[in-house]
């Protein structure tokens, strides 16, 4: 597997989710955005890091009473104590926030553990002192009700749709304050690279329109003018820094 | 097409959506709120003006490369440069949150030329950057793919649903922290009138209930006395200006 | 009906609804926690009464003109002025948001008449008013449309369910910045005991966890030495009141 | 309560829900339509009675074990014994038919007993055995797990929602191949008058329109020739019985 | 526009919704397919015929009494009208089955007109009836309440979604007894020959498969045998012909 | 694993679906109904066999071109031809069916290679020629959109979610013309035996309420008197056979 490269990580924590899209629509790629989950903790900061995956199935009401958790081997537990430092754990549960993917105790020890964030297309309870922690936290709303309730934890770090977007394992997973995108693992670097590039160019854009341009021309680029402006704005941005 | 009056605009700026829901429903109509969509900045003011429409339909993947928006008849490209000043951007967004139904920059824009607000039954991208801009924007829930995902702008200012609402070029919009609602042009003047008054006694009804009374005979208004002690504490409120 | 006791009211209020659940869980019990609503206040403190409920059906048009609130036996204003001080009121709105429950007019009589919170599947309008009363309130989503326009109030204080939990008139109603759970009367008094007890543990374990300490052998506690830390935990803690 | 008069009842046989939620809708109600419920037998013919109710709520697990059918004074059993002949049983399952509502051997019993029809929100287990049964009965979808599973009976002819439609004990439910309406026990005498007529002229447009005449002028009766038109059909239609 | 030639029109005739979806998926066009439309008369035949539209928006209760159908100028009587011969009608109802999109007069003039069929992404009235009508028709599920509930016809001929795929005048639509799908004009005779191949190697799969042959190298056809033995089968099936 | 044994298949065959969702009930197991799956072929006869599953992810569109399924290892061909016979194929398609879960030529080799029955939470293309094949098929709706349009496959064989229902391998599958169960292996003997005892008891209760029979005492039998008639009805049977 490619390993994430420093810099690329570096790269990704600058640039937004929604200019990623945009970078992977170029590429074909239309459905790697995770719909519909949100940020616990929205000042977090942006989360980058690899994934590395949990899938639940629902629970058969036999084989999950509440002391399960008491075996090490128990999938969601084992998730928690292997998932590596600077991983995402990215959890299948399909989409059904009626019961909790996880609580702020075991989100509390993959933080201690140097973990990078967390993302589930179900629900985590314990929401609000997971919204303390430092460590992003993504979800589709607060889920109470105990894990078991309804999700049975049956494999780590396999693929897994996450939110309706593919999941592999390895894949760079970056999230925001607004949401979380799954980036292919051999695309990485050039959509990091593309992404800072687009970033830069849509800061002039935004000075120039705070000051009052028509996007005419400028978004996207079509008058000669905007590439020469835009150089010139970076120049002056490179020199004041 | 009526215009908006400015004595009108003034009015409803100073009422809610929720008592010209009332108003309405005592016409006979009953679904003239935009269902499901919320503020991205809650505290940026009542939004108040005339509706300025764009539909979108289903993208075609062959007629929405990232190319297009180079052409400045693109309709989402016009639709932000040709909203008139002091009007609300409806976007008909077929309540589909998947993709952005327009971004950060384009509402710069829009805010920039001085219109009232916009508002789409979908999601917008750059959600975090929107809601520090000092125009009011409503959506469903935050979008970060890009537009041509899954939407093609496809005609402009014909009358469209939103959240479930008929919408019709001209009508008057209003949107406060908690939603946004539809008002038939020809209805705008007596609504805000009536609007007025409701809230002035809602005021009244609000500051007695804070001191103890019991609704009964009070809210409504079915016991003589309460009209009484609406127009003294009225009287009192002019007189404390 | 077994009466709330206020011993057991006072350790409800030092625990989470999550916690609840497990508890209840274990009982069997797994569909208590009313989902998807939230708290417009959430930092109003912990919400804890008997239930007292309120039952919404569809709405008939001619049934339901603005007129009917003129009457005191109208069984929404009934229940505004009857609902016990200390209690909660429930509101079956059969999980649609598309139009108010009830607005923040009532809810402050609520609030001036002691009662201890208010909790529907639908949705509130004045939302933003609400969200400053000093009254727990639980909702979906905000809903500016008067009341009447999809609810009719036909019941009062009869077993109802309100999201997708069941609520018996005299359940233990217990909310926090997460949720809502529904805990049966006869069982509020060792849930409450039992609920006090593990949120004691959690926190140890949550301490240890920060600490460094992994889950295994501490959550749950299958190390002989958990128990032992835990014990020593709690006596200093003891100690330092 | 009025009584649904056999004259009513015979004519209400003879024409479509259809045509009477057009009746309904002129006197300005728009919701008496029970949304998403299907005949498991479209030949059984029409389906005509008042409505007796039975209400479901969130069933609890303690109090739902497999032995509390064994009490006679259990609401769904003792509602299939005293629900009267001719009148149709409506069960507000709140739209879930995750589980069963009731199965064939007490929907036998009903027919046996000369109910006129049995409709629920939710769903119906043994549906292929129903199908076969000479009453007609309606549902969502099939559901073959036992109404224990999710629902508790609580309530018998008491107002109910049943698929976003409100129901009152008394109030004439009518059923063809296509679906089910509500009618207002003061409105069936006049609703199935005016939906005899409109049926007749509704039965001459048909034939016009397949004889290739044009709707325009026709349907509605805008020209003067078609009501005409429509005497000499109707006289002579009468003739040829 | 390019007009649908006869012989693409007989070849459409001849294959299945679902191949023409694959010919599709090889040209990158992956949304063609009306989602969760479904034929009321599945014996009906092949549907097809260029796309003429309807829009249809959310009713606003003012504009639209039982009365506007008088106007021969309404959109949607006039849409019945001019829907051209051999076209199929295809309406956008906004995914909308709670009030019917049309029912079975305007049907049968369409019948009668020769237009080749009518879709919506809505519901039908008079179901039953216009399942015995020899026109295909595709819906949602049926809908009782009459059209002015809940839609208004605003549009003919325009651009438009339904069932969440893009339908441009002049595409064409294709239906068989599992759905319907929209053909971009500019592609349709070469979709129609590639799916006639296609028909032609999948019936000689078919028969393969049913004589017990596997499907690795046979489909696709991986292995240089099956490319020959369909040759074999092909030219025995011209000769007996 | 426990495999199934003959005996215990043929008794399967007599009973319901329906039937079996209350043993399990007996036996705390609420949710193992495959929910909204519904029979292309309700005619095909009871379908049992031991579950084989199949796992798909959302498609990414890179690793999805039509050319992947030439390769022999690709996890839906390999599947088909490597499903036991006498085993039932259960695809997780999460609950997606806007595009296939599989079509008719890979459902006839399965049928062909002895294969017991195919459900999948999604839908299947070529519908109507799946209702002609004699191998039992479930699914959620028709699906004509290709496979890989949202699909891919990934596992073989491993736990599973079906509509809402935990799928091991191995487990016994169920289904009728209403729909299907998830039987735990180790209890597929005791459930069988348990299903054919109450279906011979509930064979009697029809006979008997076709006859006019209250269901009181009955239906459960609390009557002493039902369960002598019950032994005395069953002994006529035997003998009239």
């Amino acid at each position: 597997m490619n390993r994430l490269r420093d810099s690329t990580r570096k790269k990704l924590t600058t640039v937004s989710v929604a200019t990623l899209t945009t970078a992977l629509f170029k590429r074909g790629l239309r459905n790697q955005f995770i719909q519909n989950v949100h940020p616990l903790n929205p000042d977090a900061g942006t989360m980058v890091g690899e994934a590395f995956t949990l899938r639940y199935i629902p629970a058969r009401e036999d084989l999950n009473p509440i002391t399960v958790f008491a075996d090490r081997e128990h999938p969601q537990r084992k998730a928690i104590e292997e998932c590596p430092p600077g991983a995402v754990m990215v959890i299948d549960s399909r989409k059904n926030a009626r019961a909790a993917s996880a609580g702020s105790i075991l989100i509390a020890r993959l933080m201690k553990r140097g973990v990078a964030g967390i993302v589930t297309d179900g629900g985590f309870r314990d929401s609000p002192e997971i919204a303390k922690l430092a460590i992003p936290a993504y979800h589709r709303r607060p889920a109470s009700p105990t894990n078991l309730t309804l999700h049975q934890a049956i494999d780590i770090d396999v693929p897994i749709g996450c939110g309706d977007a593919p999941v592999f394992p390895g894949d760079v997973i970056v999230g925001d304050a607004e949401g979380v995108v799954v980036l292919p693992t051999h695309l990485a670097d050039e959509l990091a690279d593309e992404a800072v590039e687009m970033t830069a160019f849509e800061d002039f854009v935004r000075d120039e329109v705070m000051q009052g341009r028509s996007i005419f021309g400028l978004y996207p680029a079509t008058d000669q003018r905007t590439l020469a402006d835009f150089a010139a704005w970076r120049a002056s941005k490179e020199k004041s820094k």
